[in-house]
């Protein structure tokens, strides 16, 4: 079934990127298929696209024929269909508690700044590049405020967000602090976070999901 | 263990209504705390609440002295510790396809138009009720139209989103139309939403857990 794994993403987006990370966890081979989000009007809109997927958005996975989006759903399935080594803990607490930080990050923070809503705020309230940075930061921030209260006061935090192996929420949080140092936030409030990010970088899994080792990142970003 | 669960949420809480839902699908009782989002300022932001959920967000669930945060989440934990009725299919991938249904609402939707977001558009770019209006409409109508074509053009949609149960999928459905409604969005684009909507209604589990149904609404709505 690996072989037959395609992912559709772009480099730089979040969501995309948690999922490199969870198929790289499994050690899952996959092809990977870039989909410009700003090229051509966004390439997420042209009708080959949208037919895979009627949100418009990466990523999307496609498992021997059968189509997976929603960055987080595509990561439960993953594990539950190659559950070594898992991205859940096994006890159903610990699994609330994983998926929770997962979620602030994937429901309360993210959405926020994703490109179609930066887009539409200078659509709207002619938002320029400055107001956008100071949206992002103000959600980054707010988000990343709970998340080290989550982290930093739990005693199921350990070198990662839960225990001592990566889970789903660190899947979650490593492309959303990529996100923060690019919209130049300071991190010097979240010791927790940094702490854990480190350890994560230490991982391959994580070091070969990076935006600019993907295939369809610019040879030089701006 | 269910004489036990607490839920602290707000009557109109989008997010405290799906899980009203999922725990009167499952048959389980629980007592009601209301967070009044609006009065002393949001008393979700008072230390009381927030030495609870650190995000500062409705709804948290107690269980037997376990604090759960994160709708989603919380959804999960209640299937897995009280599996009958099931809010997840059985098999993988529709278990990804009510993830996904369920995640177009919680992170793509309804983050974009909660209260501190509609209240810090007014704060950076000074939107009125028109704009807020206008935006809320914008992010809700787009992704009733991905739902639409999701539920539409599947073959697993049944008399609910997933087959003829009612799933995770409706508990975030039902909510974002009530929302939807209240922002006067146009739903006749919608017609399998409208057709499941209704067949949700139709159900105890569903009317007991309705915004005006809760005890903290006001006697009279404006």
């Amino acid at each position: 079934m690996g072989q037959d794994l395609v992912l559709y993403g772009y480099w730089r987006s979040s969501a995309a990127y948690r999922v490199r990370i969870a198929l790289n966890l499994k050690g899952l081979p996959y092809e990977s298929k870039a989909v410009h989000l700003v090229n051509q009007g966004g390439e997420q809109h042209l009708p080959d696209f949208q037919a895979l997927n009627p949100q418009e958005l990466v990523p999307c996975l496609i498992d021997d024929g059968r189509v997976f989006t929603q960055s987080m759903a595509i990561m439960e399935y993953l594990d539950e269909t190659h559950p070594a080594p898992p991205l859940l803990p096994a006890d159903p607490a610990g699994r609330a508690r994983v998926r929770a930080l997962s979620q602030v990050v994937a429901c309360d923070v993210h959405p926020l700044g994703n490109l179609r809503v930066l887009q539409h705020l200078t659509s709207q309230f002619g938002a320029d590049d400055a107001a956008k940075g100071v949206w992002s930061r103000h959600w980054i921030g707010l988000g990343l405020q709970s998340l080290e209260a989550m982290l930093a006061g739990n005693v199921a935090t350990g070198r990662f967000c839960h225990g001592d192996a990566p889970s789903m929420a660190d899947a979650c949080l490593v492309p959303q602090v990529y996100n923060a140092v690019r919209w130049k936030l300071p991190m010097e409030d979240f010791p927790t976070i940094c702490r854990i990010v480190d350890a994560c970088q230490s991982l391959e899994a994580f070091q070969r999901a990076v935006p600019e080792a993907q295939p369809d990142a610019p040879a030089t970003q701006g």
